[in-house]
């Protein structure tokens, strides 16, 4: 992954643990459940973007560089942890 | 929600939080893209679980109240509410 | 569940058994993977709208019952049950 | 996708297809809202793995080569087909 996507990713995952702060608080303040369950599928959306950004990086990097190289066994690999990342999304 | 849950609830989140700043500092030591993506489907699948202890708790309080109730509005409301969450997580 | 939305899911999912059949042309027809892909995940977000046509149904009528009835244990066994229906898709 | 990969995906989406029209039937016969659901959430997996069976595929062959080759443009067309396709599972 280069520089940017980390940088980017870091950034939004600290927003995340700070949305999760807050969610936390919500709870200590009883406020509606439905209001906070709103806000926990809004934080699991939010990781979804990160794991996409990151993927995305990890696409343009390691994975072409395997796929470029002469190794079917690496090339092998990627794809298969590709492959388990979509099963568990899915 | 009744005091157990929302112990309960917060106890996980807390840690939820602790586990994304986790997942700053492998993006900060440059660990491999795939071993950061699947910590961050790990706590999606926390948070679901969170999701479904105060859903749990609303239906057993807030849901059963309102729809025991006479106030047809209000059971409406309550019902719509669930279906909205559940539209969100499918 | 009342026969209005009995019938709408019917129409909806003979309709979805026609897309999965298209599919299969698709497939027969060499078309390229991402779209077939895309024509899958349509389908599988057809399947929620109806999922979700009939637990909107389930709530209003099986679960208002039973929320208003005075058995307790019947009244376990369907929130129960969403529970579970919200753990599977979440 | 190799013809095997295909045959695979034909075989397992008409048995999908079959299990929509049971579900129809299901209806029909007035079967427990839940049990309907749960036959709903049973074939949206299965037609994840369906999903994994061609994106597997299609990792192996499309887009393999279309990384090995010289053309960029194809290279971020393909890649960017990947993550359209797991934001929509995501």
């Amino acid at each position: 992954m280069d520089d940017q996507t980390r940088a980017n990713a870091v950034h939004r995952l600290k927003s995340i643990a700070g949305h999760v702060n807050g969610i936390v608080r919500m709870l200590e303040e009883d406020r509606y459940c439905i209001d906070v369950i709103k806000q926990i599928q809004a934080t699991q959306m939010a990781l979804s973007r990160v794991s996409e950004t990151i993927l995305d990086g990890h696409l343009r990097t390691c994975v072409t560089t395997a796929i470029q190289d002469d190794d079917p066994s690496e090339r092998e690999r990627v794809l298969n942890e590709i492959i388990e990342v979509f099963r568990h999304t899915s």
